[in-house]
């Protein structure tokens, strides 16, 4: 077990332990160590979604409201297994995107303990409303941790780039 | 009509004036000219909106990543007749949020030049897309104008501050 010193001087004042079955390894989450982008990358392979180029993950990076890693733990090299990040103006609304758990990590209520993370965090700030676009297979998933869908008949749209 | 010089010093480099069937005044679309809170405020009563704290209203238009006023000219105190504001990366994500014309000048086209003038600006960007969340008697608004409903099924959540 690492100490909390350890922990804290590599992932920050705000980590957070992640309770697992497995107790082989330790997974944390953190809002401040930073994210490699080289290793996002891969897990972001690893789930399947389009790449995008770099220099522009990192702007959208640096100008998002909020980016979560979740770590397994290693004092030399820690290694990205999940990932999330916040848009929004911090006061009023945040919207969540690229909610992503590696495939070997799954099913272990990693992804509940991430987005509750997440949804800490922007309460610290005090933001009114969160939103996000589920797709069709983590509906479930949202409304059971008490996202609300569609409130009031909302409908989400989309303008892509031409 | 006012001269191009006019309008630039009150409303930015960026102004685009609107046509309109009713010749008596001029209406320009601003990214530049900055927003009275009270005003806004004033609009959003005028829509219908509730009422949110002056001094939070002021913040997240400061971390917006777009606000965007219609102005109704005149040469001494041009009066604010609509409004948009967009969240965002500014790379990857911009979200749309609170847009609004005043119940006096709907019915001319106008909120469909806000959201053509939007567009344009995040394009200026080269933002990839761009989302919103639309209420059920505005969505057909929005698909006319070439917004793609629920993409690959995905459905919008809210999760509200308790």
């Amino acid at each position: 077990m690492a100490s909390a010193e350890l922990l804290t001087s590599l992932y920050g004042d705000q980590h957070r332990l992640c309770p697992t079955p497995n107790s082989q390894h330790s997974l944390v989450l953190s809002r401040e160590r930073e994210i490699d982008l080289f290793e996002l990358e891969r897990l972001c392979d690893a789930v399947g979604w389009s790449r995008r180029p770099l220099r522009r993950v990192r702007k959208a990076l640096q100008h998002s409201l909020l980016r979560v890693g979740l770590w397994r733990h290693d004092p030399r090299m820690p290694k990205l297994v999940g990932f999330a990040r916040c848009t929004g103006d911090g006061v009023v609304e945040a919207t969540v995107w690229d909610v992503a758990v590696h495939p070997l990590y799954q099913g272990a209520g990693l992804g509940k303990q991430l987005m509750v993370y997440v949804l800490d965090q922007l309460r610290s700030m005090e933001v009114d409303r969160v939103s996000l676009f589920a797709d069709p297979e983590v509906v479930a998933f949202y409304i059971a941790q008490g996202w609300e869908l569609e409130p009031l008949q909302r409908r989400c749209a989309f303008w892509y780039s031409p």
